[in-house]
């Protein structure tokens, strides 16, 4: 099991079959979904607070750090992919879309090596 | 392209090359990234801010909420996959540890229809 | 020591000396602050997370609940002030002016017993 | 008005007013209030989202940034004094009991100068 031969919808069955085997649909609001994913990516944040930016990206490569940023991402990730089971949203075609309409308010020649909003572009 | 033929890599990949032919690396530290998963998905919360559970439920089918939540979420989701290509983590396999260990912490018989944490069980 | 007789500027004082002993400022940048309420915001609403909204009046009274309440908005607290500190913000005067233009957005004929935002009243 | 002779108290009366007037108690669970705080934290916290550490300390004194910074944290300030009010709170005690509690986990001696949390010091 890898990133190459895992479709979406294999995630999303199994995350929608452990919330239906324990009667957890009931909680599983959207707006209850909305504030998990928002606390798991807050929990996410944490591990990065006081750092800097740089060291940020080799502190993520350390044992121990890295099981836990793992344990957040994958925490964000599921709730994001609960919430689109329970929307009914194909998230590849909700991927697609924003990344054409980003790609439309970020134009290459404008936006690269830029990091100010599309409106200061 | 719709979640049942599209595997994780492949959209990797194209978060990957839009940030990488926007030279866009330079920003994407892990901590920035943690902030930016941070408030997409409190910008996806906000919809649903002052709202009932269940009103939450019906009002994300509405075309006019749909639409905005289709994007924050796919946000969410692009700066989580970021992570993920930054940090050089596989989708599938965090997500199937973390389900196991949550298999563990809450299992059927004790979970079932219980909202509450796995350490009041 | 109670609401009543502690003016903002004393409590801005305690938590700007509390840095300073440590010599933390350093650490206080506007971004870091910004994600280190972010943070304890989200562990605020972490207690919440799958209750109801009217449980969550009375389930914040429990002796349990509350203790651990208290502790997160203080920090939530304690990190904002912390800001208007580093920020060289006046907290009464940002908020008077925020309140007037609150009235302006929601005025009482129309915003009474309304939850929508003020684009949609 | 200014933080020197505004007492907590002040503030909390004024926010708590607001709310009555417009009969928005009813929107005003605890559940409901830390989803608000946590959102306008995130707010807050996008005006530094891809910028430097230190470029954060002096973007925060340009008049563009720091006016919409100013309207962010009265957000935050305001939804969290308003829990306050709903959970019966005074935000002296609960700041006094947890910055004692800070000063226990961070002695000045082990502390100063570090960032790393109370339970690696």
């Amino acid at each position: 099991m890898s990133d190459a031969d895992t479709p979406l919808q294999a995630v999303k069955d199994r995350v929608l079959a452990f919330a239906r085997e324990r009667d957890w649909e009931q909680f599983h609001s959207p707006k209850n979904l909305s504030m998990a994913i928002a606390a798991e990516a807050a929990e996410l944040m944490e591990h990065f607070l006081w750092q800097g930016l740089e060291a940020s990206r080799s502190d993520v490569q350390t044992d121990q750090i890295r099981a836990k940023v793992e344990e957040e991402l994958a925490d964000v990730l599921i709730y994001a992919i609960e919430f689109a089971n329970v929307a009914g949203l194909d998230i590849s075609e909700i991927i697609d879309k924003k990344m054409q309409r980003n790609a439309e308010k970020y134009p290459v020649a404008k936006a690269k090596g830029r990091s100010v909003k599309y409106t200061e572009l």
